[in-house]
């Protein structure tokens, strides 16, 4: 990590070491909020943002997303997170509760298209993206200088369909290695096997570069060309065990017109590409998004 | 009011007859979330969908959107409004608590141009705009058929600024014999007076046509069009005694060119108007705003 | 016609009476646009506005739209064509020649959704769509009043897949009837033959409520939420025999997300659709649309 | 400048070597466009990509964009500049003939605030932006180990309001030793005097980190904040001796609510600034832009 941002992360720590994060969704019922604010009440917590949103008033479900700050959270996070359990199980929540301080860890998944890296290795040299960059991978070498120089280690993994299975394990082992809770596929042009997506559920967040579900799979600018579109798009998104078909994230799109080629649809495209994914990296970082029914509620 | 649109109000006022509305600001302070919440929690209501945001984590200002169904609502809301007035004389809150089912009564006034005007009666007609029209105030003839013809009585007021006083006289009594709740100005190209706007406080809604800052007082289109800027847009806030200077609600631009001559931008920056407005009023009337410190918060 | 428009639409001939529009492509190659421009000078026409494009520099296929002042050009027009036709056919040339006075003759066909025949009304009866609106066909009697106030007849035609033979002979009458020049299918929920179809080629405009060629087909906004897309998007497109398959003129989108239901989606998507279509409308009035290979070049 | 870019300049001016572009502005009169085509028709000459623009069919000003491809060209621009420069004398044209191959050369100024100046560095490396980053020029230290890395020299020059003068002249100093096209200013916060825009008039691209005419001159985030908007623009201009009153190139927007403070905006803008920025030198580049009365055309 560069010193220039070691000390970024560092400041970013001092300053929420009591900010706390809270993710529900269960069944709607009246009483949840006031069990939970209650609870934070009793912990002298002061909530901070608060979002809700529930699928239909009657028998519908309901999420929320509390950012909180608890006096000495450090040491009472642990007991704080018993007293909700006994809340999420009387209203059947699923949950998580997590400290704010305690940054993510990440490996991002490059091929040779080096435009989404190159922007989130900017956004986080300058303090925006706040996670621990742990490892660059990749099938190719052209990255290698870029992610180097910024003091991040970058694994060269030759990849191809034939030999998916030993990839996958050393890629694996890496990700274990490194403990990382984030994988991010920054236009990464090899397809996971249902076990490396089982292992990581919900937690791989890939760029498709178009707007979903129009052009999946292959080569999507040159079939935008040939569809003749007036708007190209990109997608950002979960990764799951059908192709470009996990929850979207984010989209984005620009306005192009007959003049534009295919070399020219890309260059449009790789911009939207890295603004979309950027934004999709972050609120998952920011513990923003909650996945139900293959979709995304992002607070 | 239209017969179509009188069967679409009673639906809406029978499929809300439960649903309120809890609008909250005061000081930041640790217990406002449980406080509020075990009140509702007391009346068997359910919290459908609630927004909250404070300035500041410490000492700032906090506010709350809450919407909620109470079963038999009607029966209940005045005992609810004084368990609320207890918190909020408590915590010293600012707050409203609204049924929405007792439809706000609504009046435009316009001037010559009538697109503004058009979008809400068409709006209203097709039942998304779900308040009474009561009346239409105009210093011109102009939109008169249109209005009759769906049934809204129009006033034609002659109006310029030597007989200000005596125009604002016969506008205040219709509204306030029409009862009126909220005032739009829909391209209505007069100045009202300091006492008029103070006799509505935070209930004049106006569109102002660029996106202010820029181009405040007249003839925007044709400054735009001087200046040589590359967007137009369009401006919907409240009204105070500093022309085009109140609390933004809702702003947004169209892209133009060097072909574009000020006729052109004026028919391209008419529908950013009739947008911007629609939205800005569809806010307002679903209490989504609270003005704190000549901004708006859009909940 | 009311008479509001008709004033609009003489005016508009008589300030147009000289004014002239060519549209060529052909095969690229040197000399082109010296043989078109020495043509103008001939003519002591003036160029006004003119655009050109190429596929490729080499080899590739010309595109030119030119609009020009041409003095008496009632009288010369005739002499004008011929004298194209010689450099038209030389240069083996696709080509049109218009004079902008002579209006051109619509049909609009509808079913229940009113709102986009509503905004070509609208914009017609402002004298902002330039066009004869001389009949409007639809297989449901919900738009009669709102045509029919404007003083153009309406045609009821009861259609369904199993009498589409009959029903198209009856509108294909019609168009003859009426001289017909563009056909809009401004939501009109029927699909139509290919013996229609190849009887008024590139003269069919239809709205298409998705962002093609995502959600091709029937329920674009069902499925639309059920994908969980955070953009929605509406396609102003040529009619071919390929259903939604044909030469996109227009697109645009809409920002939505999770707490936005089907309902919602429509609501959103009927604003862009009517922007869309509307677009798409005046520039193929405006004669800006050339049609190449399954795809439009607007200029 | 790397190895790498420089096989990309070379590759790109062997492929245009024959490609050139033609400018015009002159009072409109028929028999321009066939003079110019008439031209480049006796040279063989083909053109490419034409777009034409009368500010009025009458009595207007004329402006004219052309690409031509011509066999030969660097042999005969000469010749070429003659022939044209009688026609522009007949029809008072002011006009430039350029050769695509003679790349311009630029120099970007800076002081603190690096995110322009990367994303133009990271264009120009990608061989997006075809200029020649011949020098950057700072008052501060900040972007040194950036540029040097990519070897490219950088000039630290201590500058401030009192010593404007001697700045300067070092500053015109080194535009003249390296023999300077274009000068950028990319987030560089020192107001120029006049003699220095005078020696370069046109020439100097400025970024504006607002929607200009709003919030002209100093901190327009935190103006912009305080006014709450609902919008914030960043805003490209060539620089005249009327701060931030320049002919506007380009604009856009971002979208931002009550929950952006300050430093967020900031965030936010950066990425405006730097596409709004870079699409401006572009077209600058790629001589896209003519500058009319305080206006640009931008073909």
């Amino acid at each position: 990590m560069t010193v220039y941002n070691k000390e970024n992360m560092e400041r970013f720590k001092e300053r929420n070491k009591n900010r706390g994060r809270l993710l529900v969704s269960c069944s709607d019922q009246p009483g949840i909020v006031a069990a939970i604010s209650n609870m934070f009440y009793s912990f002298d917590a002061n909530i901070i943002e608060s979002s809700q949103y529930s699928t239909n008033p009657e028998g519908g479900t309901f999420f929320i997303r509390i950012e909180f700050e608890c006096p000495s959270f450090k040491e009472k996070v642990k007991e704080m997170k018993e007293s909700f359990a006994e809340i999420a199980s009387k209203f059947s929540m699923e949950w998580s509760l997590t400290q704010v301080s305690l940054i993510k860890r990440t490996a991002i998944f490059v091929s040779k298209e080096l435009h989404c890296l190159r922007e989130l290795l900017w956004d986080w040299q300058s303090g925006d993206l706040l996670t621990d960059i742990a490892l660059v991978v990749s099938n190719h070498e052209d990255g290698r200088e870029l992610v180097e120089s910024m003091g991040i280690p970058y694994y060269y993994i030759k990849a191809n369909k034939d030999i998916r299975k030993e990839v996958e394990e050393k890629q694996l082992q890496l990700l274990k290695d490194y403990d990382i809770d984030v994988i991010i596929l920054a236009r990464y042009m090899q397809i996971l096997t249902p076990e490396f997506v089982k292992e990581h559920e919900n937690k791989i967040i890939n760029i498709h570069h178009s707007f979903l579900p129009a052009f999946i799979g292959a080569k999507p600018y040159e079939r935008a060309h040939d569809r003749g579109v007036k708007l190209i798009g990109a997608t950002s998104h979960y990764v799951t065990n059908d192709l470009d078909e996990g929850p979207i994230i984010e989209q984005d799109i620009a306005r192009v017109d007959h003049r534009d080629n295919v070399e020219r649809l890309k260059k449009l495209g790789a911009s939207i590409e890295r603004s979309v994914l950027t934004r999709a990296v972050k609120w998952h970082i920011d513990d923003r998004i909650i996945i139900y029914k293959n979709k995304t509620i992002v607070f």
